[in-house]
Protein backbone atom coordinates (compact mmCIF):
# COMPACT_ATOMS: atom_id res chain seq x y z
CA UNK A 1 0.00 0.00 0.00
CA UNK A 2 1.42 3.36 -0.59
CA UNK A 3 0.99 6.49 1.58
CA UNK A 4 -0.53 9.06 0.15
CA UNK A 5 0.35 12.64 1.56
CA UNK A 6 -3.23 14.72 -0.21
CA UNK A 7 -4.15 17.59 1.38
CA UNK A 8 -7.13 15.89 2.92
CA UNK A 9 -4.89 13.39 4.80
CA UNK A 10 -2.37 16.82 6.12
CA UNK A 11 -5.07 18.68 7.04
CA UNK A 12 -6.86 15.66 8.67
CA UNK A 13 -3.56 14.63 10.57
CA UNK A 14 -3.26 18.28 12.03
CA UNK A 15 -6.98 18.31 13.15
CA UNK A 16 -6.64 14.88 14.94
CA UNK A 17 -3.03 16.10 16.59
CA UNK A 18 -4.50 19.39 17.59
CA UNK A 19 -7.08 17.76 19.20
CA UNK A 20 -4.52 15.22 21.10
CA UNK A 21 -3.02 18.53 22.22
CA UNK A 22 -5.83 19.98 23.61
CA UNK A 23 -7.15 16.75 25.45
CA UNK A 24 -3.44 16.21 26.28
CA UNK A 25 -3.56 19.79 28.22
CA UNK A 26 -7.39 19.27 29.26
CA UNK A 27 -6.59 15.70 31.41
CA UNK A 28 -3.50 17.79 32.54
CA UNK A 29 -5.06 20.92 34.05
CA UNK A 30 -7.71 18.27 35.76
CA UNK A 31 -5.07 16.64 37.36
CA UNK A 32 -3.61 19.67 38.26
CA UNK A 33 -7.11 20.26 39.56
CA UNK A 34 -7.69 17.29 41.65
CA UNK A 35 -4.42 17.65 43.08
CA UNK A 36 -5.99 21.41 44.68
CA UNK A 37 -8.79 19.93 45.91
CA UNK A 38 -8.48 19.56 49.71
CA UNK A 39 -9.76 16.12 51.14
CA UNK A 40 -12.11 16.52 54.38
CA UNK A 41 -12.33 13.42 56.16
CA UNK A 42 -15.08 12.18 59.12
CA UNK A 43 -13.36 8.69 59.11
CA UNK A 44 -9.44 8.45 58.66
CA UNK A 45 -8.00 5.00 57.85
CA UNK A 46 -10.69 3.06 57.36
CA UNK A 47 -12.14 3.45 60.66
CA UNK A 48 -9.63 3.88 62.91
CA UNK A 49 -9.93 7.21 63.49
CA UNK A 50 -13.47 8.67 63.94
CA UNK A 51 -13.64 12.14 64.00
CA UNK A 52 -16.70 13.51 66.37
CA UNK A 53 -16.03 17.39 66.41
CA UNK A 54 -17.93 19.63 64.05
CA UNK A 55 -16.21 22.25 61.90
CA UNK A 56 -16.29 25.57 62.33
CA UNK A 57 -18.06 27.45 59.91
CA UNK A 58 -19.92 30.97 59.91
CA UNK A 59 -23.48 29.20 59.53
CA UNK A 60 -22.80 27.30 62.52
CA UNK A 61 -25.50 26.77 64.90
CA UNK A 62 -25.15 28.92 68.38
CA UNK A 63 -26.96 28.50 71.70
CA UNK A 64 -30.60 30.44 71.33
CA UNK A 65 -29.55 32.05 67.77
CA UNK A 66 -31.29 31.85 64.85
CA UNK A 67 -28.16 32.88 62.59
CA UNK A 68 -25.67 30.51 63.26
CA UNK A 69 -22.19 32.19 64.74
CA UNK A 70 -21.34 34.29 62.00
CA UNK A 71 -18.02 35.36 60.70
CA UNK A 72 -15.72 34.11 63.63
CA UNK A 73 -12.16 34.11 61.61
CA UNK A 74 -10.39 36.63 59.26
CA UNK A 75 -6.95 37.38 58.10
CA UNK A 76 -5.38 40.18 60.41
CA UNK A 77 -2.33 40.26 57.61
CA UNK A 78 -3.05 38.50 54.18
CA UNK A 79 -0.02 37.80 51.18
CA UNK A 80 -2.70 39.45 49.05
CA UNK A 81 -1.71 42.46 51.22
CA UNK A 82 2.46 42.08 50.95
CA UNK A 83 2.52 40.12 54.35
CA UNK A 84 5.16 37.46 54.19
CA UNK A 85 2.68 35.13 55.39
CA UNK A 86 -0.99 34.66 56.90
CA UNK A 87 -2.36 35.47 59.57
CA UNK A 88 -5.84 34.83 61.00
CA UNK A 89 -7.45 35.72 64.08
CA UNK A 90 -10.79 33.61 65.92
CA UNK A 91 -12.91 35.13 67.67
CA UNK A 92 -15.55 33.23 69.11
CA UNK A 93 -17.51 32.29 72.58
CA UNK A 94 -16.27 29.08 74.38
CA UNK A 95 -19.39 27.10 74.42
CA UNK A 96 -19.43 27.54 70.75
CA UNK A 97 -19.74 23.98 68.30
CA UNK A 98 -18.29 20.85 70.22
CA UNK A 99 -16.92 22.16 73.66
CA UNK A 100 -16.26 21.23 76.91
CA UNK A 101 -18.54 22.94 79.53
CA UNK A 102 -16.46 23.22 83.34
CA UNK A 103 -18.24 23.96 86.90
CA UNK A 104 -17.59 27.89 86.55
CA UNK A 105 -20.14 27.99 84.00
CA UNK A 106 -23.14 27.32 86.52
CA UNK A 107 -21.16 28.37 89.73
CA UNK A 108 -19.54 31.70 90.37
CA UNK A 109 -17.82 30.59 93.40
CA UNK A 110 -16.12 27.99 91.62
CA UNK A 111 -15.83 30.57 88.65
CA UNK A 112 -14.16 32.93 90.93
CA UNK A 113 -11.79 30.23 93.03
CA UNK A 114 -10.62 29.22 88.97
CA UNK A 115 -11.68 26.34 88.44
CA UNK A 116 -10.81 27.12 84.66
CA UNK A 117 -10.94 24.57 81.43
CA UNK A 118 -7.35 24.53 82.50
CA UNK A 119 -7.87 22.30 85.49
CA UNK A 120 -9.74 19.64 83.91
CA UNK A 121 -8.18 16.32 84.58
CA UNK A 122 -7.10 15.11 81.19
CA UNK A 123 -7.24 11.68 82.13
CA UNK A 124 -10.71 11.89 82.31
CA UNK A 125 -10.23 13.50 79.02
CA UNK A 126 -8.46 10.45 77.74
CA UNK A 127 -9.39 6.69 77.83
CA UNK A 128 -11.95 4.29 76.94
CA UNK A 129 -15.12 5.50 76.64
CA UNK A 130 -18.51 3.95 75.45
CA UNK A 131 -20.96 4.99 73.09
CA UNK A 132 -24.27 4.17 73.55
CA UNK A 133 -27.68 4.80 71.83
CA UNK A 134 -30.58 6.30 74.30
CA UNK A 135 -34.14 5.40 73.52
CA UNK A 136 -35.57 7.61 70.31
CA UNK A 137 -37.10 10.56 71.49
CA UNK A 138 -37.06 10.33 74.98
CA UNK A 139 -35.09 12.85 77.47
CA UNK A 140 -32.37 11.28 79.04
CA UNK A 141 -34.29 10.94 82.79
CA UNK A 142 -33.78 8.85 85.89
CA UNK A 143 -35.54 5.86 84.27
CA UNK A 144 -33.92 5.99 80.75
CA UNK A 145 -30.91 5.99 82.71
CA UNK A 146 -31.40 3.08 84.64
CA UNK A 147 -32.82 1.31 81.25
CA UNK A 148 -29.67 1.53 80.08
CA UNK A 149 -27.72 -0.65 82.46
CA UNK A 150 -24.16 1.41 82.59
CA UNK A 151 -21.99 -1.11 84.77
CA UNK A 152 -19.97 0.68 87.37
CA UNK A 153 -16.61 1.46 86.17
CA UNK A 154 -17.50 2.89 83.32
CA UNK A 155 -16.02 6.59 83.39
CA UNK A 156 -16.83 8.02 79.62
CA UNK A 157 -20.18 7.75 78.38
CA UNK A 158 -21.35 9.32 74.87
CA UNK A 159 -24.65 9.08 74.97
CA UNK A 160 -26.40 9.49 70.90
CA UNK A 161 -30.15 10.60 70.98
CA UNK A 162 -32.03 11.50 68.29
CA UNK A 163 -30.51 14.74 67.93
CA UNK A 164 -28.33 12.88 65.71
CA UNK A 165 -30.92 11.32 63.59
CA UNK A 166 -32.65 15.02 63.47
CA UNK A 167 -29.23 16.68 62.07
CA UNK A 168 -29.74 19.24 64.63
CA UNK A 169 -26.54 19.73 64.95
CA UNK A 170 -26.16 21.19 61.26
CA UNK A 171 -29.33 23.50 61.31
CA UNK A 172 -28.38 27.13 61.76
CA UNK A 173 -31.43 27.53 63.68
CA UNK A 174 -31.54 26.52 67.30
CA UNK A 175 -33.99 24.23 68.23
CA UNK A 176 -35.22 24.03 71.55
CA UNK A 177 -37.02 20.59 71.12
CA UNK A 178 -33.66 18.69 71.59
CA UNK A 179 -33.33 15.98 74.27
CA UNK A 180 -31.28 15.59 76.86
CA UNK A 181 -30.80 15.06 80.38
CA UNK A 182 -33.68 16.08 82.90
CA UNK A 183 -32.47 17.00 86.48
CA UNK A 184 -33.40 13.64 87.60
CA UNK A 185 -30.97 11.55 84.95
CA UNK A 186 -28.20 13.50 86.00
CA UNK A 187 -28.89 12.87 89.54
CA UNK A 188 -29.62 9.26 89.20
CA UNK A 189 -26.15 8.93 86.78
CA UNK A 190 -24.28 11.03 89.51
CA UNK A 191 -25.38 8.96 92.08
CA UNK A 192 -25.53 5.38 90.70
CA UNK A 193 -22.78 5.21 88.52
CA UNK A 194 -18.50 5.80 88.16
CA UNK A 195 -19.31 8.57 84.89
CA UNK A 196 -17.25 11.19 85.07
CA UNK A 197 -17.40 12.42 81.32
CA UNK A 198 -20.75 12.92 80.13
CA UNK A 199 -20.82 13.41 76.25
CA UNK A 200 -23.87 14.30 74.47
CA UNK A 201 -25.36 15.36 70.68
CA UNK A 202 -26.44 18.79 71.15
CA UNK A 203 -24.92 22.18 72.43
CA UNK A 204 -26.44 21.38 75.41
CA UNK A 205 -25.74 17.91 78.34
CA UNK A 206 -29.37 18.85 79.19
CA UNK A 207 -32.78 19.47 77.85
CA UNK A 208 -33.94 22.57 77.55
CA UNK A 209 -36.23 23.48 80.03
CA UNK A 210 -34.15 21.86 82.46
CA UNK A 211 -30.75 23.31 81.27
CA UNK A 212 -29.37 25.05 84.47
CA UNK A 213 -30.76 22.57 86.98
CA UNK A 214 -29.53 19.41 85.51
CA UNK A 215 -26.14 21.73 85.05
CA UNK A 216 -25.97 22.35 88.23
CA UNK A 217 -26.45 19.08 89.26
CA UNK A 218 -23.24 17.31 86.98
CA UNK A 219 -21.04 19.61 87.95
CA UNK A 220 -21.54 20.69 91.88
CA UNK A 221 -19.25 18.31 92.85
CA UNK A 222 -16.36 19.44 90.20
CA UNK A 223 -15.71 15.73 89.38
CA UNK A 224 -17.99 15.54 86.23
CA UNK A 225 -17.29 16.89 82.75
CA UNK A 226 -19.68 17.66 80.42
CA UNK A 227 -19.26 17.74 76.37
CA UNK A 228 -21.25 19.06 74.18
CA UNK A 229 -22.12 19.17 70.54
CA UNK A 230 -20.51 15.77 69.92
CA UNK A 231 -20.86 14.90 66.05
CA UNK A 232 -21.84 11.10 66.54
CA UNK A 233 -23.18 10.14 63.01
CA UNK A 234 -22.43 7.11 61.18
CA UNK A 235 -20.19 5.75 64.35
CA UNK A 236 -21.53 2.00 65.74
CA UNK A 237 -22.02 2.20 69.45
CA UNK A 238 -19.57 0.40 71.19
CA UNK A 239 -16.37 0.73 72.87
CA UNK A 240 -13.64 3.16 71.98
CA UNK A 241 -10.31 5.05 73.09
CA UNK A 242 -11.76 8.76 73.33
CA UNK A 243 -9.01 11.45 73.52
CA UNK A 244 -10.89 15.18 74.12
CA UNK A 245 -8.29 17.89 73.80
CA UNK A 246 -9.70 21.61 74.94
CA UNK A 247 -7.57 24.73 74.64
CA UNK A 248 -5.97 25.53 78.38
CA UNK A 249 -7.74 29.05 78.61
CA UNK A 250 -6.70 30.18 82.19
CA UNK A 251 -10.32 31.79 83.77
CA UNK A 252 -12.40 30.40 80.61
CA UNK A 253 -15.08 28.27 82.39
CA UNK A 254 -15.77 26.19 78.68
CA UNK A 255 -13.23 25.74 75.89
CA UNK A 256 -13.68 24.51 72.30
CA UNK A 257 -13.01 20.90 72.02
CA UNK A 258 -11.60 18.57 69.67
CA UNK A 259 -13.10 14.71 70.31
CA UNK A 260 -11.55 11.68 68.64
CA UNK A 261 -12.70 8.01 69.20
CA UNK A 262 -10.00 5.70 68.40
CA UNK A 263 -10.82 1.97 67.60
CA UNK B 1 -8.83 14.16 145.64
CA UNK B 2 -11.65 17.07 145.49
CA UNK B 3 -12.61 18.80 142.48
CA UNK B 4 -12.43 22.82 143.57
CA UNK B 5 -14.80 24.78 141.66
CA UNK B 6 -12.60 28.01 142.35
CA UNK B 7 -13.77 31.41 140.04
CA UNK B 8 -10.11 30.92 138.54
CA UNK B 9 -10.42 27.70 137.45
CA UNK B 10 -13.90 28.10 135.93
CA UNK B 11 -12.74 30.97 134.14
CA UNK B 12 -9.80 28.97 132.75
CA UNK B 13 -12.11 26.35 131.60
CA UNK B 14 -14.08 28.87 129.91
CA UNK B 15 -10.92 30.54 128.59
CA UNK B 16 -10.00 27.13 127.14
CA UNK B 17 -12.97 26.21 125.44
CA UNK B 18 -12.98 29.33 123.40
CA UNK B 19 -9.68 29.14 122.18
CA UNK B 20 -10.97 25.08 121.19
CA UNK B 21 -14.05 26.38 119.55
CA UNK B 22 -11.62 29.30 117.88
CA UNK B 23 -9.08 26.93 116.40
CA UNK B 24 -12.13 24.39 115.23
CA UNK B 25 -13.55 27.21 113.25
CA UNK B 26 -10.05 28.35 111.65
CA UNK B 27 -9.40 24.45 110.60
CA UNK B 28 -12.76 24.42 109.07
CA UNK B 29 -12.13 27.39 107.60
CA UNK B 30 -8.60 26.05 106.31
CA UNK B 31 -10.26 23.05 105.38
CA UNK B 32 -12.64 24.85 102.68
CA UNK B 33 -9.76 26.86 101.35
CA UNK B 34 -7.83 24.00 100.10
CA UNK B 35 -10.99 22.81 98.69
CA UNK B 36 -11.38 25.24 96.50
CA UNK B 37 -7.73 25.89 95.41
CA UNK B 38 -7.76 24.47 91.69
CA UNK B 39 -5.17 22.03 90.94
CA UNK B 40 -2.85 22.50 88.13
CA UNK B 41 -0.79 19.64 86.85
CA UNK B 42 1.31 19.41 83.81
CA UNK B 43 1.82 15.74 84.38
CA UNK B 44 -1.02 12.80 84.85
CA UNK B 45 -1.28 9.78 86.74
CA UNK B 46 2.23 10.03 87.89
CA UNK B 47 3.77 9.73 84.35
CA UNK B 48 0.88 8.34 82.33
CA UNK B 49 0.03 11.44 80.74
CA UNK B 50 1.96 14.65 79.91
CA UNK B 51 0.87 17.99 79.09
CA UNK B 52 2.60 19.32 76.78
CA UNK B 53 0.95 22.44 75.94
CA UNK B 54 1.15 26.04 77.03
CA UNK B 55 -1.31 27.88 78.89
CA UNK B 56 -3.36 30.85 77.30
CA UNK B 57 -2.34 33.67 80.37
CA UNK B 58 -2.28 37.46 78.81
CA UNK B 59 1.14 37.31 79.36
CA UNK B 60 1.78 34.78 77.24
CA UNK B 61 4.76 35.51 74.56
CA UNK B 62 3.26 36.40 71.01
CA UNK B 63 5.39 36.47 68.03
CA UNK B 64 7.52 39.70 67.61
CA UNK B 65 5.96 41.35 70.23
CA UNK B 66 7.47 42.68 73.64
CA UNK B 67 4.00 42.61 75.53
CA UNK B 68 2.84 39.78 75.38
CA UNK B 69 -0.97 38.13 73.85
CA UNK B 70 -2.92 40.79 76.17
CA UNK B 71 -6.20 40.50 77.13
CA UNK B 72 -7.53 36.97 74.39
CA UNK B 73 -10.95 36.36 77.14
CA UNK B 74 -13.70 38.08 78.58
CA UNK B 75 -16.94 37.62 80.02
CA UNK B 76 -19.62 38.08 77.96
CA UNK B 77 -22.63 37.24 80.44
CA UNK B 78 -21.88 37.28 83.58
CA UNK B 79 -23.74 35.57 86.61
CA UNK B 80 -22.70 38.94 88.50
CA UNK B 81 -24.80 40.81 85.95
CA UNK B 82 -27.79 38.48 86.42
CA UNK B 83 -26.60 36.24 83.78
CA UNK B 84 -28.38 32.11 84.55
CA UNK B 85 -24.72 31.11 83.59
CA UNK B 86 -21.03 32.74 82.65
CA UNK B 87 -20.27 32.87 79.09
CA UNK B 88 -16.74 33.66 77.94
CA UNK B 89 -15.36 34.84 74.46
CA UNK B 90 -12.26 34.21 73.16
CA UNK B 91 -10.24 36.10 70.75
CA UNK B 92 -6.49 35.64 69.29
CA UNK B 93 -4.36 34.79 66.44
CA UNK B 94 -4.64 30.90 65.35
CA UNK B 95 -0.52 31.26 65.93
CA UNK B 96 -1.14 31.76 69.36
CA UNK B 97 0.97 29.37 71.80
CA UNK B 98 1.27 25.89 71.12
CA UNK B 99 -0.42 25.71 67.57
CA UNK B 100 -0.07 24.06 64.26
CA UNK B 101 0.60 25.70 60.89
CA UNK B 102 -0.76 24.47 57.63
CA UNK B 103 0.62 25.30 54.25
CA UNK B 104 -1.64 28.09 53.37
CA UNK B 105 0.56 29.82 56.04
CA UNK B 106 2.97 30.64 53.48
CA UNK B 107 1.40 29.79 50.11
CA UNK B 108 -1.26 32.09 48.65
CA UNK B 109 -2.86 29.24 46.41
CA UNK B 110 -2.93 26.45 48.70
CA UNK B 111 -4.53 29.15 51.38
CA UNK B 112 -7.45 29.82 48.56
CA UNK B 113 -7.63 26.50 47.53
CA UNK B 114 -8.78 25.55 51.27
CA UNK B 115 -5.91 23.25 52.38
CA UNK B 116 -7.31 24.66 56.10
CA UNK B 117 -6.65 23.08 59.41
CA UNK B 118 -9.42 21.02 58.78
CA UNK B 119 -7.91 19.16 56.15
CA UNK B 120 -4.90 18.40 58.18
CA UNK B 121 -4.43 14.19 58.60
CA UNK B 122 -5.75 13.04 61.86
CA UNK B 123 -3.79 10.11 61.38
CA UNK B 124 -0.65 12.15 61.35
CA UNK B 125 -1.35 14.12 64.35
CA UNK B 126 -2.06 10.70 66.62
CA UNK B 127 -0.02 7.71 66.94
CA UNK B 128 3.58 7.06 67.81
CA UNK B 129 6.60 9.74 68.14
CA UNK B 130 9.92 10.55 69.52
CA UNK B 131 11.24 13.14 71.72
CA UNK B 132 14.87 13.88 70.91
CA UNK B 133 17.54 16.19 72.12
CA UNK B 134 18.72 18.02 69.81
CA UNK B 135 22.89 19.26 70.39
CA UNK B 136 22.45 22.32 72.59
CA UNK B 137 22.71 26.19 71.02
CA UNK B 138 22.65 25.13 67.66
CA UNK B 139 20.27 25.85 65.19
CA UNK B 140 18.93 22.50 63.28
CA UNK B 141 20.92 22.22 60.18
CA UNK B 142 21.49 19.18 57.50
CA UNK B 143 23.93 18.23 59.73
CA UNK B 144 22.73 18.01 62.95
CA UNK B 145 19.89 16.43 60.99
CA UNK B 146 22.28 13.55 59.80
CA UNK B 147 23.55 13.24 63.87
CA UNK B 148 20.52 12.38 65.28
CA UNK B 149 20.31 9.53 63.02
CA UNK B 150 16.34 8.97 63.08
CA UNK B 151 15.46 5.60 61.13
CA UNK B 152 13.34 5.40 58.80
CA UNK B 153 9.80 4.65 59.41
CA UNK B 154 9.95 7.36 62.50
CA UNK B 155 6.65 9.63 61.36
CA UNK B 156 6.70 12.26 64.51
CA UNK B 157 9.20 13.62 65.94
CA UNK B 158 9.75 16.40 68.65
CA UNK B 159 12.98 18.31 68.73
CA UNK B 160 13.43 19.57 72.42
CA UNK B 161 16.28 22.31 71.73
CA UNK B 162 18.19 24.63 74.45
CA UNK B 163 14.80 26.81 74.27
CA UNK B 164 13.27 24.62 77.04
CA UNK B 165 16.39 24.89 78.92
CA UNK B 166 16.54 28.87 78.09
CA UNK B 167 12.44 28.70 79.13
CA UNK B 168 12.34 31.16 76.57
CA UNK B 169 8.33 30.07 75.89
CA UNK B 170 7.76 31.29 79.72
CA UNK B 171 9.61 34.81 78.89
CA UNK B 172 6.93 37.60 78.25
CA UNK B 173 9.26 39.44 75.02
CA UNK B 174 9.81 37.51 72.12
CA UNK B 175 13.08 36.66 71.80
CA UNK B 176 14.99 35.98 68.52
CA UNK B 177 17.98 33.71 69.56
CA UNK B 178 15.95 30.95 69.83
CA UNK B 179 17.01 27.62 68.20
CA UNK B 180 15.26 26.26 64.63
CA UNK B 181 15.02 24.49 61.67
CA UNK B 182 17.46 25.78 59.10
CA UNK B 183 16.17 25.87 55.43
CA UNK B 184 18.94 22.71 54.70
CA UNK B 185 18.16 21.18 57.95
CA UNK B 186 13.93 20.91 56.56
CA UNK B 187 15.18 20.33 53.32
CA UNK B 188 17.05 17.59 54.74
CA UNK B 189 14.80 16.20 56.79
CA UNK B 190 12.24 15.98 54.00
CA UNK B 191 14.14 14.56 51.85
CA UNK B 192 15.79 12.14 54.00
CA UNK B 193 13.39 10.64 56.78
CA UNK B 194 9.81 9.64 56.57
CA UNK B 195 8.81 12.23 59.24
CA UNK B 196 5.38 13.84 58.88
CA UNK B 197 4.41 15.86 62.35
CA UNK B 198 7.73 18.16 63.11
CA UNK B 199 7.51 19.85 66.29
CA UNK B 200 9.43 22.14 68.50
CA UNK B 201 9.73 24.17 71.63
CA UNK B 202 9.43 27.79 70.59
CA UNK B 203 6.38 29.90 68.53
CA UNK B 204 8.35 28.90 65.36
CA UNK B 205 10.05 25.75 63.93
CA UNK B 206 12.62 27.73 61.87
CA UNK B 207 14.99 29.86 62.90
CA UNK B 208 14.46 33.53 63.39
CA UNK B 209 16.59 34.10 60.28
CA UNK B 210 15.26 31.47 58.06
CA UNK B 211 11.46 31.34 59.37
CA UNK B 212 10.01 31.63 55.39
CA UNK B 213 12.62 29.41 53.62
CA UNK B 214 12.68 26.87 56.25
CA UNK B 215 8.50 26.90 56.59
CA UNK B 216 8.21 26.83 52.28
CA UNK B 217 10.48 23.35 52.53
CA UNK B 218 8.49 21.85 55.09
CA UNK B 219 4.82 22.91 53.84
CA UNK B 220 5.32 22.83 50.00
CA UNK B 221 4.20 18.92 49.44
CA UNK B 222 1.17 19.11 51.93
CA UNK B 223 2.47 16.43 53.64
CA UNK B 224 4.33 17.84 56.76
CA UNK B 225 2.80 19.24 59.60
CA UNK B 226 4.16 21.77 61.70
CA UNK B 227 3.76 22.15 65.42
CA UNK B 228 5.23 25.05 67.25
CA UNK B 229 5.30 26.16 71.19
CA UNK B 230 5.23 22.87 72.73
CA UNK B 231 6.31 22.34 75.99
CA UNK B 232 8.51 19.85 76.44
CA UNK B 233 9.88 20.74 80.29
CA UNK B 234 10.49 17.63 82.49
CA UNK B 235 10.00 14.92 79.93
CA UNK B 236 12.26 11.94 79.40
CA UNK B 237 13.03 12.30 75.79
CA UNK B 238 12.01 8.82 74.18
CA UNK B 239 8.89 7.25 72.69
CA UNK B 240 5.47 7.96 73.57
CA UNK B 241 2.08 8.06 71.90
CA UNK B 242 1.14 11.89 70.68
CA UNK B 243 -2.16 13.08 70.68
CA UNK B 244 -2.49 16.44 69.01
CA UNK B 245 -5.73 18.00 68.45
CA UNK B 246 -6.63 21.17 66.68
CA UNK B 247 -9.74 23.28 66.22
CA UNK B 248 -11.94 22.34 62.69
CA UNK B 249 -11.71 26.29 62.18
CA UNK B 250 -12.83 26.57 58.17
CA UNK B 251 -10.86 28.87 56.52
CA UNK B 252 -7.51 28.79 59.06
CA UNK B 253 -4.14 28.33 57.97
CA UNK B 254 -3.34 27.40 62.19
CA UNK B 255 -4.97 26.63 64.79
CA UNK B 256 -4.09 26.80 68.73
CA UNK B 257 -3.67 22.66 69.35
CA UNK B 258 -4.00 20.94 72.78
CA UNK B 259 -1.06 18.54 72.78
CA UNK B 260 -0.26 15.36 75.21
CA UNK B 261 1.98 12.51 75.08
CA UNK B 262 0.75 9.26 76.95
CA UNK B 263 3.35 6.54 78.04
Amino acid sequence: MRLELTMDSIIQFVLLFTVGLVVSALSLADGDNDELIPYRREVYGNGRIFDISHRYVADMLGYESNDGIGDFLWLRRSMKNDSIANFSEMKFSVHTGTHVDTSGHVFDHYFDAGFDVDTLDLEVLNGLALLVDVPRDKNITAEVMQSLHIPRGVIRVLFRTSNTDRRLMYQKKFNTSFMGFMKDGAKWLAENTDIKLVGTDYLSVAAYDEAIPAHLVFLESREIILLEGLKLDDVPAGSYSVHCLPLRLAGAEGSPIRCILIN
